[in-house]
């Protein structure tokens, strides 16, 4: 399609990422880019909708409120409530909704126009398994102090070669990166680890993750994750954290398309 | 089994009731006793072992902290951990784990030794369905006002003869509660209601959270609560909201035998 056949649409959406290969379309299973593009064509009798994602999840990573943009034929009716509605009916039965829609020029771009994203990683910190937080959280048995993981956390903060938390697989140009939040805290049996920044490398939250855990049982101390970035080297952190407990949790625009809408 | 032979053991669970007939046993399905008990002699041989509970959950309603009592075999020795990972283990791959486990006199009831109950009941309230929180809420599609929720609520605080909202099935000799909290709160899409009692009628959680839903549209003012519970009638109050928002929280006891653990 050319710019003169287009029109945008920014939808928000939440998903449970468990059953998916990730957002991007691959062969080993289902995506949910796949899904949400699928819907969004049965939405319009079956022509082809192309999507752009603020964020490309892995797999089992789940999402709270990712914003995606749709390319549809220019010719094509629609309003905020046959989207989130209409799509939504055609994603059925699957655990992916769209809470919002509303119209983007052309030059706004869901992935590019992005000023900051930010994730929730959340630990289930207890010896019992999890049964009512399965596929939401990463369970560790081992006591973790979420003081001194938020005390290592401060160092990363900042602008930085982030190469020791970067998966062999980054397909970045830079390894820099400014990191503007990363709060750890603990309620009751939960660890909640809060981070922002305009983008992040592939696996870079998981990575910090991995390596705040080994703070966390006290293997390191706080300051060591001075070292490891220092280090720029992946084999100087620890390991990457399971997916299911990262949720893609938000992302801003200096123009929010849903504000005005 | 006479009070000679038994050894009495306190447990914490949490379940996600989702596919369960409820806490007791029944012939139409699973229940979640029968996994408890079944999850307990399997730790000690296959003797038979009973349990009681604090709350009998209905189907599809969750626990986060029930609190059960198991009659065990008195010459069987266990301490906390056996009891909490080896039952965890036989329990897989059900959604259900033990927290905690202290030993009890033979006095003491999971049941009778309570002093109060805790739930809370929470309601997703927006246009899209649940894709993180599905079985956990309730959907409610249409905007709920949880301030005059809250100032309904307030009416059904203290001693009253709750009958207008009690099942028909319900087995208590009086449709007396004395009721200490009824709190309605929103959090972004969500609206949480907290209640605690020393206890329940059968579907009394279910029933106000009901009533309350009409209160949260507009269609009653606040203040017909009170004519509600004055009627003594179940066909006065609203429906009964569905089990999947409810969860059993906490119970408290005198003499906690998890504080002294």
């Amino acid at each position: 399609m050319t710019d003169d056949n287009i029109i945008r649409w920014a939808i928000r959406i939440e998903f449970d990422g468990t059953e998916y290969v990730g957002w991007q379309r691959q062969n080993n299973g289902i995506s949910v880019q796949e899904l949400i593009e699928k819907a969004a064509s049965q939405l319009i009798g079956g022509r082809p909708v192309s999507s752009i994602t603020a964020g490309r999840t892995d797999a089992g990573v789940h999402a709270a409120g990712l914003v995606v943009h749709l390319d549809f034929p220019a010719d094509v009716v629609l309003n905020k409530r046959q989207i989130r509605d209409g799509m939504g009916f055609y994603l059925k039965p699957h655990p992916v909704v769209i809470l919002d829609a509303a119209p983007v020029s052309l030059d706004w771009s869901a992935r590019f126009s992005a000023i900051w994203r930010s994730y929730r990683f959340t630990i289930l910190n207890r010896p019992s398994r999890p049964a009512l937080h399965t596929n939401r959280v990463w369970h560790v048995k081992r006591p973790l102090n979420a003081a001194a993981m938020h005390e290592g956390a401060q160092y990363l903060l900042g602008c930085h070669d982030f190469s020791s938390f970067r998966a062999a697989a980054c397909q970045a140009n830079s390894p820099l990166r400014t990191l503007d939040v990363l709060n750890v805290h603990r309620e009751n049996e939960f660890i909640f680890i809060e981070t922002k920044a305009r983008s992040f490398l592939h696996h870079q939250v998981r990575n910090m993750v991995g390596s705040l855990a080994l703070v966390g049982t006290g293997k390191w101390e706080p300051r060591k994750m001075k070292c490891v970035l220092n280090a720029k080297n992946r084999a100087a952190a620890g390991p990457t954290s399971p997916p299911e407990g990262l949720c893609f949790m938000d992302v801003g625009y200096l123009d929010d398309p849903f504000l005005a809408n």
